[in-house]
């Protein structure tokens, strides 16, 4: 008897009918004696309605009430799919983000988990019921709701399934598993039997949909297994797991392209360079809870530097607003933000170690004539800043170079 | 500075520009100076929406999760209304009704208020900010949301009013006060400027759409100064206050008339006429928190007797469904019910005790034609069950034999 955490995203439960779906589904994993908790996404489009309906009751709604609002959509979704599978047979008990032991660190919009306790879940399962759990949601200051950030009913999925130290994660969406690239760029575009962690993280760092990358690595710190794949088909996925294994299974080098246009830069001119700088321009961001991505400092001629970061688009402004106080308090020239970024990068375990595959990525984006705006590297995956209007081209161009697409021998 | 308790019902924050006028309205009162906590129900017909999206879902939700479901109507409302009162200036905070304190006696779909703890209401008024409230929900069992029944934001608003002995609670709705029949139906009716909570609690209890009627119960038990009046125009509205105060203002014996269509009767025929039969009958009903209503209880002949009582058409079927087996068991004869009734009935202090009203309700239906199936008569009220296609009929006619209508001296 398998213990397994479900997780079914927006797309899953959009209509009446696809409830009744992942309800037999559901209803079909408990009858053949898996004992099963299953954490879902608010409804369709529901989260974005909720947010456009705050936006035009006010220009900017405070984030704690935008919480409790936008918790609905799940609170919803939960409440449904759990009728929805008593009604296939096995009882079934909606729990909230705060029933199910999610507990955040307070902060609105996005939080973080910083525990789970998954006694209620836990003793719901062993009455014989199968917990239906709100994700996205959690429990913050003075019983608050806080939502967890956009896509993080995934982080409670891994979370959970960390928790009850489940066998599997099955992550339910509207694709069949994890992919080369995302086929709606690159129609060659292959699934994956399997990715290790490491990989998928890059992938969804580097922008790939499938699975919110804070959830991948809580599937990688605990070596969760996780499945992602198809709601509407019935097909194996793609098996998330420890590289090693991955390794086994794959000749690969180049596992993945990626790619994401939510790219803003902001670039700092004219800073001088001394100890301490970054610190002192990082840590205000931090602090506000907005995640840094690609950072370029150009090598410092007659003491000063350029220092060039990337964050998503929603958080340029407010990066701005942080960054220029502190641009005028050291002396540094003017600040600038460019939102017509994007970037494209490929995903493999060995990368970095192994010689010429820079120089083919680099080389393949040159005769294809696209500009590389900055470059980052980690050990299993090379990111490259182009222009957004280039970013589908560049990720074509690369799945092609590396001889990923569907026609290439793998 | 007075501590005042404002309601808001569906109709009054149903579109965006609706929210607006609240929250100018709040902002006008806190500029006042009144200590303020804000209570409101679902947006338009939001609840009737989560309803059938249930129903369309599974053909017969659970009430936990349908409450679950429900509650998400005013926590969004809550959310809403809180961003809109503090873009106009004072500080707002939304809370839920778990959070606002209010403990229910667990009973989903139709839950009571067991108690209503105000110490977080009031020590966010104490900081400057306006609480706003989401009616209708409240904690239940292991966590879980709780609804209070139709209507039941008016039972949270007067609850937390009497929990924070405020000086008063305006109920804000989309009629401008009580009339002394329903405007819709009987187009000659008058607003009231006053009315006794008994009086107020007879004419809810017999269908008047104003105020839900367990509100106005707690509202007598507390003597809370309750003002009914409309969102949209600025009037005075009326005041729900203690029979000695309005008897001073008004020589008027009958308040008004009251009617509902909501009326199932249920007949358990040729029962054997002994000690204890009623409550066998009833305990069972009052077990599944099923109201009855009229009750009619022929005079027995040859030791039988016929026992009719009424219930609200959706408690129906689960009324036949409690009472088919009881009456087998005592050896009753067969149990029917009827949906087409309706009821109509006039209300004022004194009404018993003032010889000839009575004679003069039933003399002025029999002149219209309109058959009478039934009579309840308490110290303010005489109610006369009807053919549902009469009620309205009905109501007219006693407006007019009263001296009830415009035209009329009051």
């Amino acid at each position: 008897m398998a213990t397994l955490v479900f997780k079914f995203g927006g797309t899953s439960v959009a209509t009446r009918e696809r409830i009744a779906a992942v309800a037999e589904r559901v209803a079909d994993a408990a009858a053949g004696g898996d004992r099963l908790a299953v954490v879902v996404s608010a409804r369709g489009d529901a989260t974005d309605r909720l947010i456009e309906e705050a936006e035009h009751t006010v220009p900017r709604p405070r984030a704690r009430e935008l919480d409790m609002l936008m918790s609905t959509g799940e609170t919803a979704s939960a409440a449904l799919v759990a009728m929805a599978v008593s009604a296939h047979g096995p009882e079934a008990v909606a729990l909230s983000g705060i029933q199910a032991g999610v507990v955040t660190d307070g902060v609105y919009g996005r939080g973080r988990i910083e525990r789970l306790d998954p006694s209620r879940v836990r003793r719901e399962m062993d009455a014989g019921r199968i917990p239906i759990i709100a994700g996205f949601q959690g429990l913050g200051p003075g019983g608050d709701m806080v939502t967890l950030g956009r896509g993080a009913s995934d982080t409670t999925a891994v979370s959970l399934a960390a928790a009850l130290r489940a066998d599997r994660c099955d992550i339910f969406t509207d694709v069949e598993g994890v992919y080369t690239a995302d086929p709606r760029c690159v129609p060659q575009a292959n699934k994956l039997d399997a990715i290790g962690y490491g990989e998928m993280l890059e992938m969804a760092q580097l922008g790939a949909k499938v699975m919110q990358h804070r959830s991948v690595g809580i599937a990688q710190r605990f070596r969760l297994p996780v499945v992602v794949r198809s709601s509407f088909v019935d097909s194996p996925g793609t098996s998330m797991m420890a590289a090693e294994a991955v390794e086994i299974e794959s000749v690969a080098l180049v596992r993945g392209v990626a790619h994401d246009t939510d790219v803003a830069r902001i670039t700092v001119r004219a800073v001088r360079d001394r100890p301490g700088l970054a610190h002192g321009i990082f840590q205000p961001l931090a602090d506000h809870g907005i995640n840094i991505d690609v950072i370029v400092q150009n090598l410092s001629e007659a003491g000063t530097t350029d220092i060039s970061f990337t964050v998503s688009k929603a958080d340029m402004a407010a990066a701005v607003d942080l960054v220029r106080p502190i641009a005028a308090e050291i002396g540094a020239g003017d600040v600038s933000a460019d939102a017509s970024l994007g970037k494209v990068g490929i995903v493999g375990v060995g990368i970095q170690s192994t010689p010429g595959i820079a120089a083919r990525a680099f080389g393949a984006l040159a005769e294809a004539g696209i500009n590389i705006l900055g470059i980052t590297t980690s050990e299993i995956r090379i990111t490259c800043l182009v222009a957004e209007a280039e970013v589908e081209h560049a990720a074509r161009t690369l799945h092609t170079a590396f001889g990923l697409d569907a026609d290439s021998a793998q």
